[in-house]
């Protein structure tokens, strides 16, 4: 984006920038998590951040679909706000010395990560919708609740273990 | 952050930098809020904005109050995530041809920040409870339950009004 001005007329053009602007972003998260997996101690969170590297793909491959349905080739567009969730989440856990502290602030950053996607599904939601596209919406909404679930997970696991241990 | 490796060694330390964090994202929002109010049409989007403005200023103030009873001085880190959101918000506003496209763009965007805030006050709010700083928690907590209604209001100006305008 930012390359041709002013390259953004109507709401289907607004909703299909989106989808690229998601689709960065969900295949930038495929390679931020093995990294997570592997600075992660504690068993269940591995096991979390795994889980959501499964369903993260299936997110990409949901996108796929949505691109089809709407006659678009799937494209990514650079998201600068996914690079700057994972930039910092890379530089905080950097500088954490301790594994329990670090599991800590990877939880928080990966919450950081659902709640960006949740806000942008939940856009994507209403745009299909308001273009008479509820075939769209649907598929989309897979998405949003997925990842509504999984944030509700992570605060769980940080609320009931994970934050005790790197107190 | 990153100057120093390996200076969070503690969940007090990390706490503390989470909420230099969120200070320097508070203070880089009440910068970006000013443009979104100027680039926005609809007047009760206007409106909102302004009013979040106000409410942003407020929440710097509580942080500061925070690091006040945490016993530190308030400092603000760079915060790479809401650079990047930011810089999207920016680029995806200065591509939009129509204004009423703009403003379903500008409101996406400021649901993008808050969906950030969001997931950085609740952390902060756990990390409180966790360190026993229930007096923290409380504080942190009005904001969060701010940045949660800002956010609904937001849904419900973009389904009822803003998005039927861009369509």
């Amino acid at each position: 984006m930012g390359i041709f001005t002013k390259d953004i007329a109507t709401l289907e053009d607004l909703f299909v920038h989106q989808l690229q602007d998601v689709y960065y972003a969900e295949k930038k998260i495929t390679t931020a998590l093995p990294k997570m997996i592997d600075k992660a101690t504690d068993p269940q969170l591995k096991q979390g951040f795994q889980t959501h590297l499964a369903e993260t793909k299936k997110q990409i491959e949901r996108l796929e679909q949505v691109f089809k349905m709407y006659g678009k080739t799937p494209k990514a567009v650079t998201c600068p706000a996914i690079d700057g969730i994972i930039e910092e989440a890379d530089e905080v856990s950097g500088d954490v010395a301790d594994k329990r502290v670090l599991d800590a602030a990877l939880i928080a950053s990966a919450q950081a990560v659902e709640h960006y996607e949740m806000a942008r599904y939940g856009t994507l939601v209403a745009w299909a919708k308001q273009l008479g596209r509820d075939d769209c919406a649907k598929v989309l909404h897979e998405t949003l609740d997925e990842e509504k679930a999984t944030d509700q997970k992570l605060t769980t696991l940080a609320e009931t273990m994970i934050n005790r241990k790197a107190a």
